[in-house]
């Protein structure tokens, strides 16, 4: 049986054929403009020579996965949108729809861990910083399907305003945007311009950050260490709350590979207990994009 | 068929027989000294004319529950302990042991829930800040059997020394010695002693701040709200990470109702996502001291 899977984020769509064991073909993605209609009917077209069953649909927002509504997505500017039956409509096939950060956390117990492990937290962190929760196997959504936002837990009570209405979410750190913000706090504070980011006056992502990192650039590397101490800070209270056998981090921000990796466990091994921090296993996803597509095919499959 | 329920914390024990609702008869409470054989055997005496086929234990401390193996209690000084085989010996019957704050959470979804709820957050306020969460109406242990210490979640990155070995855990703040430890901070700051509590120089106690509180003292009020504020804090995180059905505060900290609850729930609103913190319920229990017995047995009966 193969499922379509489509993952529809802020600027991309991706979609892809999967199979029962999570295995992704026919993997492409393409810019897009926040039409949903449109968007459907373009997915049609370039999916219909594709044997399949149903639809899995992974959607940056609030989602009512019963339902099949989009309650609310920023990023698209969607609201209360019924993509079920819009899908429906279109392509006369049943679908289930899930929040993108839950599906990827479900292509990841698949994919990175093949099923082998029953908890699970993932934690993406591009833009914003979203999460899902593996427990026994399966995901939990929680009561009203929102739960796994990890990067709205409060970093600092009286920090940086965070959009959400909150002050201080791990997501204004550890975010695209919020390492920006850090590191130009910290290139204003520097008398000497030694370094590359303070001299490059292009400088506004984060890769710029890794590469000059890459090239051992002392600042570049200290605002990874400042960023992946607060990384490990989220990472000691998901143990010390949640216990879980593996965290699997996931997004544009966790390619920074070790730069982040490193100071982050280091953080974790500091602040959390023990016992259980020694023995859950920390990881950068292998399957990145794919983790959208294959774990909201999966969690159709599964209904 | 009834269960003997065993609460073992760091002064009292208490104990119980409790039947397959839940309910709790010939409860009684007891100062012990820290020999486990003397305990049990005492325990034995006590209870021998009860008629029940199992036993439930809850203690304060790391727990195998697999195995009945008290890994660590600091509060009872015990440490890799078989404390199921110790009862098999003097009982001859079979027990489960369960970690104190994860037996009442299981006790309140029992007691105060009646089991309404699959979702619900627990959080136990005492000398020390516990949790246990309920997913899908069963009892969350987490991989290594830790799960749900809430309480050691980082509430100030470079805040207070927590014994567990982090900074500024939320515990510091929320437990007992934590609460004193601002209070006295506050009193410090005052320069006209015009209130209750820097003028008692037996002051010691959250009790005596709630007393103070009560008869309309300004600063005891004043610790209250902080204190509330930081819980309210706690909450949010709850919220946004497990989207709880319902959350409920246990221990003697929670006997402060209003002055404690208020202040929390109004920063949870201000904190949380608006949907899911609108609809997730907050309680004190109305069951406190049974809630650890109820909660132990009722565990062992399901196994």
């Amino acid at each position: 049986m193969l499922v379509l899977g489509i993952d529809i984020g802020g600027t991309d769509v991706k979609y892809a054929a999967v199979d029962k064991n999570g295995n992704v073909s026919n993997f492409s993605k393409f810019g897009f403009k926040k039409d949903a209609d449109k968007l459907i009917s373009l997915i049609y077209e370039k999916t219909k020579r594709f044997n399949f069953s149903k639809i899995g649909v992974a959607i940056a927002g609030d989602v009512d996965s019963t339902k099949g509504i989009v309650r609310f997505s920023p990023n698209l500017n969607w609201k209360n949108l019924n993509i079920k039956k819009k899908l429906s409509d279109v392509f006369g096939k049943p679908s289930n729809i899930e929040n993108d950060a839950n599906a990827a956390a479900y292509g990841s117990y698949v994919l990175d861990f093949k099923k082998k492990y029953g908890n699970i937290v993932c934690i993406t962190i591009g833009t914003g910083v979203g999460g899902g929760l593996i427990i026994d196997g399966k995901l939990y959504r929680g009561s009203t399907g929102s739960a796994g936002e990890l990067g709205h837990q409060t970093y600092m009570p009286q920090g940086r305003n965070c959009p959400c209405g909150n002050l201080g979410c791990f997501e204004r750190y550890l975010g695209a945007p919020g390492i920006i913000k850090t590191a130009e706090e910290k290139i204003k504070k520097i008398k000497t311009k030694t370094n590359m980011l303070s001299t490059d006056k292009n400088f506004n992502t984060p890769e710029m950050i890794t590469m000059a990192a890459k090239n051992g650039d002392k600042l570049a590397i200290e605002i990874w260490d400042d960023v992946g101490k607060i990384l490990g800070t989220l990472l000691s209270n998901a143990i010390n709350s949640l216990n879980p056998d593996a965290i699997v981090l996931a997004g544009g921000i966790s390619k920074a590979g070790d730069f982040l990796l490193k100071p982050a466990v280091k953080e974790m091994k500091e602040r959390a207990f023990k016992y259980p921090s020694s023995r859950t296993k920390i990881i950068i996803s292998g399957h990145q994009e794919h983790l959208g597509v294959a774990g909201a095919a999966m969690l159709s499959m599964n209904k």
